[in-house]
């Protein structure tokens, strides 16, 4: 743990978001995804037991959005014709508007398949134990 | 996450109970614990934000205590001198309770250095980010 | 060996079903599957000696099979003009009634090399030794 | 698996079988002996599902015992007091009787300390999930 | 060293053997052969100062030959118009007839750059010392 | 780099500083210091081009000095005799003062050799490129 | 440290830049390039805290830039519409002049797009600092 | 060292001449060769400091060229329009003569280009220190 | 393979004799030493099948004896009270003249635990599989 | 190869020279040293084929002898009785005065077996190719 920083991250978190770079993205996944083959390549770093909305506040006292683009946060859309609900994305909103001035303009939402490529190629997949339904997040890096 | 198996419990730390036998001993430290250093010849599992509480709960669901022992369970005696109040015990005591008959009377005390020295020969070390003090425990694996 | 998980998964293959997420396979092979060489790109964990049967009734209380398609489960199709009989897929479906309320609805066929080529991209898999033929199975993992 | 090998021996299980020399040792460990914790120098070996008869047996087909020492073969001694039963040692000494014209006359005591320091130094571990209880047994190797 | 089993068998080897299935193939190649390069994506096992004979014959004692294809044992095809003479063919038909009821009637020819590439994926190359010409073999493994 | 943390931080010195706990020690070493082989058997994180001052101010934003112990922080005693000036002692006790209300009481002396021998024992060794001689400086963590 | 060398090129990038040979290409990235997810594939060296000017000047000191094409150096091209001002870039072309007699003739533009491909194939990326804008630079090694 | 095999042969660089086999290629590349980042699907053994012809000269001597290709040596061609003087080239062949009967004649060309693509899938390229220019040279193995 | 080195000699044996310096001791084992117990802390390099005598000869046609010591090379003392023969020393001792002048008395013996205290701390073993009994020897590198 | 730094100078032997620290030591060894067994605590550094005088004189031009010892540079004692003469000291002593104003009054002697011990606890071993008697030779870095 250190001062000032959420302990909540781990240190291998930490060292994970400090380097990723501009236009690098992160996903936080809920507690169904398949995050370990879908982070093959990517650098998979567990959190299990914990809820998105905890870490993702917590990561983005740290972390910058991307402000070159316009939804530097993306969530995965519901499929047509499933009528979930999804309150946890209000939350999520929130923890945005916190940190970032743009608030929910900021997120996207991006094609359930097309949000599985995407997360293939990211630089790291947080798996959380979230069991809110469509609860995965991506998050794109900003210049500090 | 599986059926049946508490969420908080990663998968590597399953693995490590599961592999674990009679007598190896298991410590759950508190977040300003210094786990790496202690756990350089044990196996070091990271559990950044939670509290020891519903790690221990979760641990006991599926780990038996050693009853061939008085003390399955102990913790890091209060150093002479010290006021510091300790009401995790009492919480700590009452999770035992609910999954070994003995409850209370299975914790012991082992002196501050004494139980330095048991932790480095630990099998494993769970780094928690409890903000208690004198939060450390440590377990002894029993049959099954 | 833990307190409510059978005794025959080992502490790596609870880990591996621990960490397999929603719409990962795995695949139980008999013990004249290539696992080794089918798996190169997989996690291969050896059961020899043990049968498909007991693998999968202990896999089957701790893992989900998916909800959200039709077959979470699948055998590999008979060779069109092969006579033989395959009991062992009774005793599968048995299993699966026990454990999932679709029973045998919930078990579709797989070409035979359509079923090599899904293997291959299977997250693990179990390597068994078992001797009856058409014995492969391999299961879907569902939401928790 | 190959032709006249029993199956139950896995493959790795097969090299570190043949790769022991002459006084090498190798311990059968039950299913709550601490096998990785006293394994730490060995190579250790999971067999679990399988109980130590079946995994003797099928060892004793390949794997000659020392005939340059008396007691090849070596027991945890009961601990003075314990008045539990041991029938699994008369069914250990029926398979080595098969395999070795001494029989039981191989077969020796070691105290349970003392077991466990020489545990600490063989080969390899193989960790079954006996449930029986003082089921450990330790072979040492002999020459081709 | 192990009873009953050839002693030219490696541990290493020996391990390769067991942990081939149903279809996968070997190759036993001479002394000339590349196989380090074609083996990048294989296990290659060195037997320098072997002749293909002897590795062949102490493995036939143990692997089985795929019953299920006409030809499970392959030669590389003598170049047109090379006049070389190939009598270690009949030792290896000799030797196969020991093992295989079918004898020579198991084995067939592959052009020299087919047999490349099947090399290439081969699970294993045994890198033998053997001196004659056209001397490589290539077994598939069939079921116990 | 993140947000409200000192871009001379390196995502690899971040993740040490966080998983450091009470009481372990890091050594910030001059240029000269023989970092790698003092560090053998500690964690060794190079900054070169570096000065001592810039990397312990960044260090000490985050890093709590510890509170149980009269000097978390030492210097290397000058040798006797030796008449060698140290002003960058009075830059650390400087900004050792912005960042614990002690100041420069936090800061003990320890005798070259003796100095030696804890630095092979420390946590982490972070090499500068520092050139005022006497430049290393050990800290000890605090709790949060 | 060693005579005669910038003390800020750290043991490792001595390493690299003596390894690269003819046309080999190294880039020199600034504080918000994804040097880890684009140098996947290359070998990424850290130097945080440091700008991009002192790097590239101890670079320049050993490393002979390529004299078989025109522009062996080259920067990130401005976006269209992009008004920012690169002033590094005169910086750059400077510290260029004192090691190469083409000076800023040396020195290229690539298109981003072009440029981050360009570094996918990079040999090694090194990761300052840097807050300047558009100031990331690529030089491509001569022969000695 | 050993008797009768020249000592500028390193124990690797021996123990890659062994295990090559018909056919396969190696490069003996000059100090500007980009030999790390060419051979990075090969094995790169350094020879720092060290002439092609002294290497060249100390290969030959253990190692044969393919009698089955018309050139089993090349050079890489003098690019059109460059009037380099290549007289290192008499050297290498005066020493090819001592060691291969066909002498100048078993040394053809290769454009540049495709001599680097060569390059890329060679076994091994020894890197040396050689300062001549157009000194790299391609050997392709013979049999025993 | 390599021209004028025997066969027998595999690339990595061919390696570490190479690398072996004046004294380095070399054990030839024969196929019931305990080679890969003792070898904890050596190079174990397998040759099964294979005899003493010929790896022996091999190894001597490039390997020279210590010429320091009086015997460069050791045989295990046969145990006080056993009557066995040991015809292959005399087999050894002729291999020996023909690489080294002073032939048989070049030879000394070391009593069976001493031998095994001086296994333990050799630089390499060579396991064959050599089946006569008192069949290990040791060789200690001479200068080149 | 760089700029002003000379070409027999590898790499790796580059980044062990700059990484080394005031009063870390440095072996160059002769090529008859058991240099791998001495240095299986330390890096070794294979010169094969390199005498030590060019070896020495390179490394001399980047490291600086340690000014606080009066023997920065030792020597291996001739043994008491070996009438052996010693010709390549003066080169040594040549080439060390031309790179420190002590020249031959820096260079000290160490009794053979003190030579040996120092050298296991040396921070790298150079391996040269050296032919000449009693030509060890050990440095102690400096400071810059």
């Amino acid at each position: 743990m250190l001062k000032g920083i959420p302990a909540i991250l781990s240190p291998e978190l930490l060292k994970v978001l400090c380097e990723m770079g501009h236009s690098d993205r992160l996903v936080i996944s809920d507690g169904n995804f398949p995050a370990e083959s879908m982070g093959k390549d990517a650098i998979v770093i567990r959190c299990d037991g914990h809820g998105v909305p905890e870490i993702l506040d917590a990561i983005l006292q740290v972390f910058p959005l991307d402000t070159y683009v316009d939804h530097p946060v993306n969530l995965m859309e519901v499929m047509p014709g499933d009528t979930v609900e999804t309150p946890i994305w209000d939350t999520y909103k929130d923890i945005i508007k916190k940190n970032d001035s743009r608030g929910a303009a900021a997120v996207g939402n991006i094609e359930r398949f097309a949000f599985y490529d995407e997360a293939r190629t990211a630089y790291a997949i947080v798996a959380t134990g979230e069991k809110a339904l469509y609860a995965n997040i991506m998050l794109q890096k900003g210049v500090i």
